[in-house]
């Protein structure tokens, strides 16, 4: 089918937004005119698509009835404000931002859960979960099959960019001003992140719960649809730029089967296992890469039905821009 | 009393050996005359203790029934060796290292199990755990009268000076190469350590575990005196310089009552529980501290019999020097 869309995103100028941009150009997804649109701020700029520059503009003087499909890559406020002007011009729009309710835009992997897109009503509303619970769902969703999956103990060591532009900015400034013995004020952080951990990312709520927390948990039940699979999540903002790492504690009802464990894995797409012996890092293996990788798969030392693994994969492109683009190539099929 | 005793510590010119002496003088233990050892590497080199700089000789040549107690924090095979010699020459030891069975030498936490010191016979012979199984132990010990404590499921990201003085330099190298953007040949770790994570602290055994990890579960075991207690570990590689910390989900059979955890967390001793809402960090909190900090105490998003936990504690100094000074402190009583 030679088909093409007039599509627009939404904080192309940011972090997910760019590599978004690029992962368009690569898969050769089939644009016919792309909008690119940020904040007044970078409204002028330009960014680089298939060999020609194309100019920023700003999303609040955009038609919407100009495109057929919309990604939101610009925070939750921002698709708060333009999804239901997005929605009302008759396009299809899938949001990375989190902001929008399941009933209303259903979360969606396409390794994981990509039937959910069969049920959906014109126009269609995706979203694209959190980096973690993409990246847990890639590698959970083949394991349904070969355990009983009662509990999932994770914590999530976010990458910077997990955060944005600025984020990384400062993750770099502080590491210099550290190496070269001047004193340290933290700025964006609430504290020094540079060769430290910070144990909580955003505010947490009466229990001690973030929302980056129970987001993984909302968005992990709904995209694996088990609504009652009990998740512990702890996120923690590590000193690392590019690439989010996963320790992973899984509790079955029965005996692991290994075997079928790294079977299953080996098979499941968006899945690249690493050898027994060896282990992923983000910054070696994940970042730039269009899967998540898979290491350090091993039983409990005396349990047999804990399985432990270790998972790392590119927040930005695996966790966000390329789920999103992922989702895309399935919506169009049913948007001509 | 004012009984002092003749010391040695092994290892004294390592990043545990000079806390070690520092802490000693600190705490105005008791020493009379104190030896200091290494290997001839640093033989002639000198240490400062109580204003004075003690020479270091190499511990091939020493005679242990000059000291009434040794330190050994010089690694599993310099223990091996010479903790025979300084039992024959009937001087009471305590090892850094783990290198010592525990029908031999008894893992031992203070704020734990001190209680295991009174059945031991001369010549004492005593091991200070793993810094990640005396960390855990210091908090999870004051729990165990407030929850009915099943499973432990524990990612521990170590600082690099968990390996000692080379990996501290190592690290500080490649941040300032990278950030110089010149090219990064690794030495000491397998790969690049600045701005990354390392899944794997050795190398595993055929289940896929860890020493660290095994030493982790065992020692753990040994000093909350539950055998069968399930814990999962994973030990992972951060890029800090100094203080580990700890991501811990503990399952109990009965809901937890939190107020009670808090409450016997802030009576602890050892133990410094963070206000709510705030965290603990390795480089803001723990280093140089002579406490473990907990903090983001809560239990789960909705399973009440979860608590989840995270510390953070200087790994030299309060998981490894000052535990051997502490239990040092309680032999001595026993030394006379
Ligand atoms: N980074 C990740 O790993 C990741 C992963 C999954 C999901 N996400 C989500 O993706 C979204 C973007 O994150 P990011 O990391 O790319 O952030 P970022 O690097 O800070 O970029 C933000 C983008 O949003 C635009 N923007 C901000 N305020 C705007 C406004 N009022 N109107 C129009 N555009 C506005 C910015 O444009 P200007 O240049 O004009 O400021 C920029 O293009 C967020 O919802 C985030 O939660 C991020
Ligand atoms: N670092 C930690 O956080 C930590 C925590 C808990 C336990 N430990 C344990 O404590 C021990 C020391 O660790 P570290 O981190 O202090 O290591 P380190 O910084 O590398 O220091 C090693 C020390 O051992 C001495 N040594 C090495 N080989 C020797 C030999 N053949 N004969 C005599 N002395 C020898 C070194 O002396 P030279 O100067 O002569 O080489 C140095 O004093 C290890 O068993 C380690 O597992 C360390």
């Amino acid at each position: 089918m030679s088909q093409s869309f007039d599509i627009a995103v939404v904080g192309a100028t940011g972090t997910v937004g760019e590599t978004l941009v690029q992962i368009l150009e690569e898969r050769d997804f089939p644009v016919a005119n792309l909008h690119l649109l940020a904040s007044s701020e970078s409204a002028g700029h330009s960014v680089p698509f298939r060999g020609k520059n194309v100019r920023v503009r700003e999303v609040d003087e955009f038609d919407f009835s100009k495109v057929q499909l919309v990604f939101f890559a610009a925070g939750p406020a921002v698709t708060l404000s333009f999804a239901p002007r997005a929605t009302a011009a008759g396009c299809a729009l899938i949001d990375l931002s989190g902001a929008l309710p399941a009933e209303q835009a259903p979360q969606v992997v396409p390794e994981a859960n990509s039937s959910v897109l069969a049920g959906l009503k014109k126009p269609f509303q995706v979203s694209s979960p959190s980096a973690s619970a993409t990246t847990l769902a890639v590698v959970l969703a083949p394991l349904r099959d070969v355990l009983d999956l009662q509990r999932v103990t994770v914590t999530a060591s976010l990458a910077v960019s997990a955060q944005g532009r600025e984020a990384v900015t400062e993750l770099a400034r502080q590491t210099a001003e550290l190496l070269n013995v001047r004193p340290l004020e933290p700025r964006f952080f609430d504290r020094q992140m540079a060769f430290n951990l910070l144990a909580q990312v955003g505010t947490p709520d009466a229990q001690g719960h973030t929302l980056l927390e129970k987001r993984l948990v909302r968005e992990l039940r709904e995209v694996m649809a088990q609504p009652l699979l009990k998740i512990s999540a702890t996120c923690v903002q590590a000193p690392v730029f590019f690439g989010d790492s996963f320790s992973v504690t899984l509790q079955s009802t029965k005996a692991i089967d290994l075997a079928a464990v790294n079977a299953a894995l080996e098979a499941a797409p968006g899945v690249e296992l690493v050898e027994a012996g060896d282990y992923p890092t983000p910054v070696g293996d994940a970042v730039g890469q269009d899967v998540v990788y898979v290491g350090r798969v091993r039983s409990g030392v005396d349990d047999p039905t804990e399985l432990d693994l270790w998972l790392t994969s590119d927040n930005v492109r695996k966790g966000a821009a390329l789920n999103a683009v992922q989702v895309a190539e399935l919506l169009i099929k049913d948007l001509v």
